[in-house]
């Protein structure tokens, strides 16, 4: 058994990391932190606790819903940090000189540069010199990396969802450099803090968009877009021209981009049919545990809970453009999913572990 | 013309008397407060705002979108009041010093003990005198009292559903005084502050109890129908033995309570069947114009938006028991729209000017 | 005041009007028609109509739910068709001939060109003389021709939402052809017939791409943007290179565009600003009673039961995209209240008539 | 391994076994029938199920979704039937005949009485034969008898929510005959075939009481109470008068049921506090895996996908009478969550093996 911390386990990606533990069979979590909630048991925070379980294929509960909630976390072979950015950066630092572990669920190492960070997230990186060791955490771009790292930066949840669905075609050249992602996702994306933005009263019944001025994901998008061109040999010269649009709709949880890029002629002027490119995609992704090429449009309730992500690429021939869907559940494959999906190949076991679940339908 | 105020114009009552005065042929808002947002123009508080339209048969707005938020109402002909109660009670006082007649839409002049509020409230009550001259207004029962008072108490939204209910069985002495009402409600009856428990990710998808230690809806209802039963001639001996418990579940509006009492034999040993109990309900209510008898369970979808309450009563054989379904939007009959029916009798206007609109549905 | 019918009474854009027509001080319902329907009154059919009052203002109902619902209209003024496509033809030749205006709420005289509507509707086209009468509805466009047609093709709702946003900026050709809309609508769009895509447990908490084989409104759309673009002295050469994707959002009603356009250069090498661009779309729209420029993104919750269209335009400069975010309510602007919109007008009646309500919100 | 077949595999209970089953290290899926989809794969008919992986620590998928759905089940050593009422019993038969032990999810062996059967059910019994056999598999009262029958009946979804939440008052005599029993619940208990009540635009937005009539479950909530009173040792001399009324709210799981009942006081006209029920509750419950007694109003939502309830007692004083609030998974504990239950112990398994996992929250 390896022994994780929780940092901030107040939050949703951290609530869902207590859900998808519970049916791990390797970690058990012994430290949980919580800055508004120290010296508070985790079952007096989330009384559906209460209801935890040991299997009866184990003797250990992987999560002790007694457990004290502290300051700091203790020694771990590996610790979540759910902690919002900057604050991440610090707490990864001290973590990472005792010897722990660390997948860090913020945004603090996702960047390769500095600067890039400074422009979006307006502070100075807290912790430049870690950005050489971080290894962005996409598990089906870096999983090689991952297993000999210390610190793995979780991917976000749009980010997710749009890279694994437009890599294959922006790896392999075969768009040009025009791309267009329309993201619709659920409200838990926008954390446990209560605002009138997330009341209710305000959000059910509503579609809105937002972020138009520039949302923080982009950079990352395109960051990991152009990475896997050059990767594929097909290096997108002047840079990507990429316009990322984010929309709340009301439901809990759930993303679904909608990507759109102009798709190359070849010498013969011809374009890929809806086929070649739904079967160029399967052949790509055919030993991905979690990645799905369907033959319909898929929807954001196949995900529900899940760790898998939905792509469904077809051609409008009509505008020689290249559509791709995908869809995940934001707070699985697009966060603490992925993090235990990471935190798998950090500690040599199964990339699978625990993440076998389908979802929950209806 | 008559002119208004709204005092706290930034709840959601006070949005909602917006919405319905815009349709209102005699009434014009002249002055908004709002505590938190002085200064500012109505339709920087609610953008929506900038679709109010002059209606082509008038010449001058309901409301001015431009209109500024003020901290203390102007002159008016009469004021809505929507603070919380102690804080309403202290704006009622000086608004009727000034000759301004008010509809309190808070709990302050409901109950007609001050004891009983004090009980209730947990601080003493802020002008007993005033409880003297308030009218209660469920202007179903004291629309003639409410034609000439300055001040008039609009009912609870759990109250109005309940009591519309129950008042004909209770009135007329067909039923016991055991009493349960289960209360089933949309979550803009918590208000437009944000808190967790509205939070979207947690209110969706989610019903729960509350207010199980004891409501403070109940001694409201327990009040109206003891006087409804006194003044029908059957009084109540020692008092009802009413249990309200009250649910929310996941949807904006809608109010519906389901209310069980013991139906008493006749001489004969016999009750009352369903076809007789819905007959007597139709004649009790038939001059009302927003009190509808139904031969089906109503949905609180079908008074979305409006002023209507619908009710359908039927008889458990089984148990010789009555069940009373009834429902209606706890934002419009439930607050903003009784508000405009109690305003349109203290000005001696129609009782159903600018409300004779329909639900929405879907 | 004048007679309308309603032809197919039963579906949800006829609700619809049915609710609206409450409200309408000129326009009174004497004949509805309802296949599955025939013989029964109104009011069984939707029995939240129990609760229609007549306006305090008026002595006629402008609808009586004891209505009996017919095979064939009767004689009206005008008639609203809301019939599926080629029954809608049938019924509007048949209205016509008896001296009947007629609003079809259908696609059926929508496209000028009755091949292009033999190539999406698959059959041919049941009236192609009509076509020549036939005005496209969107009052914005074509008000003075809808004032002396007889025979109105009121717009689909995602074409409304998506030519409002595009219009201003095609017609003035500051943009290029590449377009993209990405819509997402509220379920009732999908009508009042039972399915499993529409079935509660698999529509709620469910996000998911449709019609991406080719939606129907696509042609519509680029008719009407190349016809404005051509009346704006900017004919597009080789047609406009649009793509359009409609998503389903789990809520009833509500649409919301974003589109993505390409900003041409001026000769200095410079495009337009955002401030610029929301100045230019406000003065465009200065005079229309339904679209208003918002300096947000828009909510359609701000829509809600409303007639009103809000537009958000916004630059993307580091892409030279245009962003036009657009929402209004399916079911109004994009169906019944529009319906009303064209009536008025055939009628000689102020255009905002009986329109002028808020949205409601929450 | 135990082999199981699912019989009617396209209904919500089917497709929830699925789900859970695939983290079920015992069973093994090995035969579906499906009268609509005979000859299709069971990923055609779910296409969510392209997911499933095998789980690293076993060999063999629990679930095949390349199996093809047949007429009639194959030789396994136990089925869930998922059929409706009457039909389930003619596979039952069959099933038992053949030597496959079998969970029924379906009402045709929950009432003991055929007579009471028919009375309901509208039709004779199709089995009264194996009425003696069959064994209501509420585990929390019968478990012993459930490991030695073949024969499991598993109870409905309103009367595990009701009973569970009752048995402990009424098996040990502190609450008199008077009960009433409100319940709320998501819209997946009316299964998957579309109907208007369940289409997505008419239950959105909506609460509505239904079965007033007399709802199916109350025979089985009275059969259940009635024999947890006498083998309690506080037989109900004339019966329990018990009112039931279900609600719909718009969710897609969750049932949240509230229930009413008169405390009896003790010698010296004394009656409990809300702590020492709560604390009489608790040791009731004391070794039940599943249910928890909690210490302030539960939420449908901590139940959200697992086999969990949560019930809370409280004393409303001024009444003298017993409230009970209890909250499932309609799906789960209410369904398939609990036929796993019982097929454990069937099976000579740990009770609670498969279902350990926590519900979603958010």
């Amino acid at each position: 058994m390896r022994t994780v911390s929780i940092v901030n386990v107040t939050s949703y990606t951290a609530l869902e990391l207590l859900r998808l533990l519970t049916q791990h069979p390797e970690f058990i979590v012994t430290s949980v932190t919580g800055r508004s909630a120290v010296g508070k048991r985790l079952e007096n925070i989330f009384p559906q606790l209460h209801a935890v379980l040991p299997s009866p294929d184990r003797n250990v509960l992987a999560i002790d819903p007694a457990l004290v909630i502290t300051d700091e976390a203790e020694q771990t072979d590996l610790a979540f940090v759910c902690l919002p950015h900057a604050a991440a950066a610090e707490s990864a630092i001290s973590l990472l000189k005792r010897g722990i572990k660390v997948v860090d669920l913020s945004a603090d190492f996702r960047l390769r540069d500095a600067n890039v960070y400074e422009e979006w997230y307006k502070h100075k990186h807290p912790a430049p010199a870690l950005l050489e060791t971080a290894v962005y955490g996409l598990c089906e771009r870096y999983r090689e990396r991952v297993r000999t790292t210390s610190l793995v930066a979780n991917p976000g949840c749009h980010t997710t969802t749009s890279i694994l669905a437009l890599i294959p075609a922006v790896a392999t050249g075969i768009v040009g450099p025009n791309i267009i992602i329309n993201s619709i996702t659920g409200i838990s994306g926008g954390g446990r803090t209560p605002s009138l933005s997330y009341h209710y009263p305000e959000a059910n019944e509503d579609a809105s968009a937002y972020g138009l001025e520039g949302h923080r994901h982009m950079p990352e998008i395109v960051q990991e877009l152009e990475a896997a061109a050059e990767a594929g040999g097909h290096p997108v010269k002047d840079g990507l021209r990429l316009t990322f649009v984010p929309h709340l709709a009301p439901m809990t949880r759930g993303i679904l981009a909608t990507c759109y890029a102009d798709l190359l002629e070849d010498e013969q002027g011809r374009i890929l049919t809806s086929e070649e490119i739904r079967s160029f995609y399967r052949q790509y992704y055919t030993n991905e545990p979690f990645v799905h090429i369907v033959e319909q449009p898929p929807h954001t309730k196949w995900t529900y809970g899940s760790n898998h992500c939905f792509i469904y690429p077809i051609v409008d021939r009509r505008t020689k453009r290249l559509i791709v869907v995908s869809c995940l559940d934001n707070l699985v494959k697009g966060a603490a999913g992925q993090a235990i999906q990471n935190a798998n190949l950090l500690c040599g076991l199964p990339e699978t572990m625990g993440l076998a679940g389908l979802g929950m339908n209806p």
